[in-house]
Protein backbone atom coordinates (compact mmCIF):
# COMPACT_ATOMS: atom_id res chain seq x y z
CA UNK A 1 0.00 0.00 0.00
CA UNK A 2 1.34 3.58 -0.96
CA UNK A 3 -0.01 5.69 2.25
CA UNK A 4 0.06 4.79 6.02
CA UNK A 5 -3.43 4.76 7.42
CA UNK A 6 -5.38 6.23 10.09
CA UNK A 7 -8.32 6.19 11.26
CA UNK A 8 -11.04 8.93 12.77
CA UNK A 9 -13.87 8.13 14.72
CA UNK A 10 -16.84 10.22 15.87
CA UNK A 11 -19.18 9.81 18.61
CA UNK A 12 -22.69 11.43 18.43
CA UNK A 13 -25.30 11.65 21.40
CA UNK A 14 -29.02 11.31 20.43
CA UNK A 15 -32.31 11.43 21.87
CA UNK A 16 -35.03 12.28 19.71
CA UNK A 17 -32.39 14.11 17.64
CA UNK A 18 -28.62 14.68 17.92
CA UNK A 19 -28.10 15.87 21.44
CA UNK A 20 -23.99 16.02 21.47
CA UNK A 21 -21.34 15.57 19.75
CA UNK A 22 -17.04 16.90 19.11
CA UNK A 23 -18.59 20.24 18.35
CA UNK A 24 -20.70 21.16 21.79
CA UNK A 25 -18.17 19.31 23.79
CA UNK A 26 -15.44 21.46 22.62
CA UNK A 27 -17.54 24.19 23.63
CA UNK A 28 -18.83 23.19 26.60
CA UNK A 29 -14.58 22.89 27.33
CA UNK A 30 -14.17 26.37 26.31
CA UNK A 31 -16.94 28.06 28.57
CA UNK A 32 -15.29 25.73 31.17
CA UNK A 33 -11.93 27.54 30.83
CA UNK A 34 -13.20 31.15 29.90
CA UNK A 35 -16.56 31.47 31.56
CA UNK A 36 -18.36 33.07 28.88
CA UNK A 37 -20.27 31.85 25.71
CA UNK A 38 -19.38 34.68 23.79
CA UNK A 39 -15.87 34.22 23.99
CA UNK A 40 -16.22 30.31 24.04
CA UNK A 41 -17.91 30.63 20.15
CA UNK A 42 -14.91 33.59 19.41
CA UNK A 43 -12.44 30.95 20.33
CA UNK A 44 -13.66 28.45 18.12
CA UNK A 45 -15.09 30.78 15.18
CA UNK A 46 -18.59 29.77 15.90
CA UNK A 47 -21.73 31.80 15.69
CA UNK A 48 -23.15 32.92 18.66
CA UNK A 49 -26.37 32.18 17.70
CA UNK A 50 -25.53 28.93 16.58
CA UNK A 51 -23.69 27.94 19.61
CA UNK A 52 -26.81 29.09 21.69
CA UNK A 53 -29.23 27.12 19.76
CA UNK A 54 -26.79 23.93 20.19
CA UNK A 55 -26.87 24.68 23.83
CA UNK A 56 -30.51 25.55 23.95
CA UNK A 57 -31.30 22.27 21.95
CA UNK A 58 -29.17 19.80 23.90
CA UNK A 59 -30.94 21.14 27.41
CA UNK A 60 -34.18 20.72 26.10
CA UNK A 61 -33.22 16.91 24.86
CA UNK A 62 -31.74 16.00 28.14
CA UNK A 63 -33.82 17.97 30.36
CA UNK A 64 -31.41 19.76 32.73
CA UNK A 65 -29.82 22.95 31.83
CA UNK A 66 -26.18 22.69 30.99
CA UNK A 67 -25.04 25.75 31.60
CA UNK A 68 -25.57 28.64 34.37
CA UNK A 69 -25.51 31.82 32.85
CA UNK A 70 -25.36 35.40 34.58
CA UNK A 71 -26.80 37.66 31.98
CA UNK A 72 -26.05 41.30 30.99
CA UNK A 73 -23.04 43.58 32.22
CA UNK A 74 -20.22 44.53 29.68
CA UNK A 75 -18.61 41.65 27.97
CA UNK A 76 -22.40 39.70 28.11
CA UNK A 77 -22.38 38.37 31.65
CA UNK A 78 -20.78 35.23 32.66
CA UNK A 79 -21.57 31.61 31.80
CA UNK A 80 -20.67 28.27 33.71
CA UNK A 81 -21.28 24.77 33.33
CA UNK A 82 -24.09 22.98 35.88
CA UNK A 83 -23.06 20.01 37.79
CA UNK A 84 -24.87 17.45 35.72
CA UNK A 85 -23.41 19.39 32.08
CA UNK A 86 -20.28 18.92 34.03
CA UNK A 87 -21.42 14.89 34.89
CA UNK A 88 -22.22 14.75 30.93
CA UNK A 89 -19.78 16.15 29.06
CA UNK A 90 -16.76 14.29 31.23
CA UNK A 91 -19.04 10.75 30.50
CA UNK A 92 -19.04 12.10 26.92
CA UNK A 93 -15.03 12.10 26.78
CA UNK A 94 -14.97 9.10 28.93
CA UNK A 95 -17.17 7.09 26.44
CA UNK A 96 -14.56 8.90 23.51
CA UNK A 97 -11.31 7.84 24.93
CA UNK A 98 -12.63 4.33 25.99
CA UNK A 99 -13.52 3.61 22.62
CA UNK A 100 -10.85 4.94 20.96
CA UNK A 101 -8.23 3.20 22.90
CA UNK A 102 -10.28 -0.31 22.10
CA UNK A 103 -10.65 0.99 18.65
CA UNK A 104 -6.67 1.83 17.91
CA UNK A 105 -6.09 -2.23 19.21
CA UNK A 106 -8.60 -3.21 16.56
CA UNK A 107 -7.41 -0.88 13.66
CA UNK A 108 -3.79 -2.30 14.22
CA UNK A 109 -5.23 -5.83 13.96
CA UNK A 110 -7.52 -5.35 10.87
CA UNK A 111 -5.14 -2.80 8.79
CA UNK A 112 -1.71 -3.95 10.76
CA UNK A 113 1.42 -3.09 8.00
CA UNK A 114 -0.41 -0.17 6.72
CA UNK A 115 -1.26 1.48 10.20
CA UNK A 116 0.50 4.49 10.97
CA UNK B 1 -33.95 12.99 32.14
CA UNK B 2 -36.60 13.47 29.36
CA UNK B 3 -35.08 11.40 26.98
CA UNK B 4 -33.56 7.58 25.98
CA UNK B 5 -29.97 8.20 25.02
CA UNK B 6 -28.31 6.44 22.04
CA UNK B 7 -25.57 6.81 19.79
CA UNK B 8 -24.06 7.07 16.79
CA UNK B 9 -20.19 5.96 15.77
CA UNK B 10 -18.61 6.98 12.57
CA UNK B 11 -15.18 4.99 12.07
CA UNK B 12 -13.47 6.89 8.45
CA UNK B 13 -9.76 5.33 7.12
CA UNK B 14 -7.56 8.48 6.19
CA UNK B 15 -4.23 8.49 4.32
CA UNK B 16 -3.15 12.12 3.34
CA UNK B 17 -6.76 12.72 2.80
CA UNK B 18 -10.01 10.48 3.80
CA UNK B 19 -10.07 7.40 1.81
CA UNK B 20 -12.75 5.26 3.22
CA UNK B 21 -15.91 5.66 4.90
CA UNK B 22 -19.83 4.69 5.23
CA UNK B 23 -20.67 6.17 1.79
CA UNK B 24 -17.96 4.09 0.10
CA UNK B 25 -18.47 1.12 1.69
CA UNK B 26 -22.35 1.42 0.73
CA UNK B 27 -21.05 1.74 -2.66
CA UNK B 28 -19.08 -0.60 -2.88
CA UNK B 29 -21.83 -3.01 -1.59
CA UNK B 30 -24.38 -1.87 -4.01
CA UNK B 31 -21.92 -3.00 -6.40
CA UNK B 32 -21.20 -6.22 -5.86
CA UNK B 33 -25.04 -6.74 -5.66
CA UNK B 34 -25.78 -4.77 -8.51
CA UNK B 35 -22.63 -5.17 -10.80
CA UNK B 36 -22.96 -1.81 -12.15
CA UNK B 37 -21.65 1.66 -10.67
CA UNK B 38 -23.85 3.26 -12.31
CA UNK B 39 -26.68 1.49 -10.62
CA UNK B 40 -25.17 1.35 -7.27
CA UNK B 41 -25.30 5.04 -7.62
CA UNK B 42 -29.14 5.19 -8.49
CA UNK B 43 -29.47 2.66 -5.22
CA UNK B 44 -28.19 5.59 -3.26
CA UNK B 45 -29.34 8.61 -4.90
CA UNK B 46 -25.51 9.96 -5.39
CA UNK B 47 -24.43 11.80 -8.28
CA UNK B 48 -22.17 9.17 -10.88
CA UNK B 49 -19.57 11.62 -11.03
CA UNK B 50 -19.35 12.15 -7.49
CA UNK B 51 -19.30 8.29 -6.90
CA UNK B 52 -16.87 7.61 -9.40
CA UNK B 53 -14.65 10.61 -7.93
CA UNK B 54 -14.67 8.94 -4.48
CA UNK B 55 -14.07 5.50 -5.93
CA UNK B 56 -10.58 6.77 -8.29
CA UNK B 57 -9.53 8.91 -4.86
CA UNK B 58 -9.50 6.22 -2.46
CA UNK B 59 -7.80 3.86 -5.13
CA UNK B 60 -5.15 6.31 -6.31
CA UNK B 61 -4.16 6.59 -2.01
CA UNK B 62 -4.63 2.54 -1.33
CA UNK B 63 -2.39 2.16 -4.39
CA UNK B 64 -4.70 -0.42 -5.47
CA UNK B 65 -7.55 -0.74 -7.57
CA UNK B 66 -11.28 -1.43 -5.66
CA UNK B 67 -13.01 -1.80 -9.07
CA UNK B 68 -12.81 -3.42 -12.49
CA UNK B 69 -14.79 -2.71 -14.83
CA UNK B 70 -15.61 -3.66 -18.58
CA UNK B 71 -16.51 -0.40 -20.17
CA UNK B 72 -19.40 0.50 -23.15
CA UNK B 73 -22.59 -1.54 -24.15
CA UNK B 74 -25.64 -0.72 -23.09
CA UNK B 75 -26.31 0.36 -19.45
CA UNK B 76 -22.34 1.03 -19.40
CA UNK B 77 -20.65 -2.04 -19.17
CA UNK B 78 -20.88 -3.72 -15.77
CA UNK B 79 -18.23 -3.43 -12.68
CA UNK B 80 -17.31 -5.53 -9.56
CA UNK B 81 -15.11 -5.42 -6.77
CA UNK B 82 -11.35 -6.56 -7.04
CA UNK B 83 -9.87 -9.35 -4.63
CA UNK B 84 -8.23 -6.81 -2.67
CA UNK B 85 -11.00 -4.34 -2.71
CA UNK B 86 -13.33 -6.72 -1.28
CA UNK B 87 -11.11 -7.18 1.54
CA UNK B 88 -10.29 -3.64 2.46
CA UNK B 89 -14.15 -3.38 2.41
CA UNK B 90 -14.83 -6.39 4.66
CA UNK B 91 -11.76 -5.19 6.78
CA UNK B 92 -13.76 -1.69 7.38
CA UNK B 93 -17.31 -3.59 8.18
CA UNK B 94 -15.53 -5.72 10.67
CA UNK B 95 -13.50 -2.67 12.23
CA UNK B 96 -17.07 -1.05 12.44
CA UNK B 97 -18.98 -3.59 13.63
CA UNK B 98 -15.86 -4.76 16.64
CA UNK B 99 -15.97 -1.11 17.77
CA UNK B 100 -19.50 -0.85 17.60
CA UNK B 101 -19.75 -3.80 19.50
CA UNK B 102 -17.46 -2.64 22.64
CA UNK B 103 -19.45 1.34 22.24
CA UNK B 104 -22.50 -0.68 23.26
CA UNK B 105 -21.13 -2.02 26.27
CA UNK B 106 -19.08 1.66 27.51
CA UNK B 107 -22.34 3.67 26.42
CA UNK B 108 -24.88 1.58 28.45
CA UNK B 109 -22.31 1.55 31.42
CA UNK B 110 -21.67 5.44 31.23
CA UNK B 111 -25.25 6.67 29.99
CA UNK B 112 -26.81 3.48 31.65
CA UNK B 113 -30.19 4.36 32.87
CA UNK B 114 -30.77 6.95 30.06
CA UNK B 115 -29.67 4.57 27.42
CA UNK B 116 -32.31 2.92 25.19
Amino acid sequence: MDTNLRYTLVLRVYGDEKIFGPGIAELLEHVEELHSLRKATAAMGMAYSKAWSIVKNAERALGFPLLVSTVGGKGGGSATLTERGKRFLSAYRRFESIVHGYADEIFEELFGEDAE
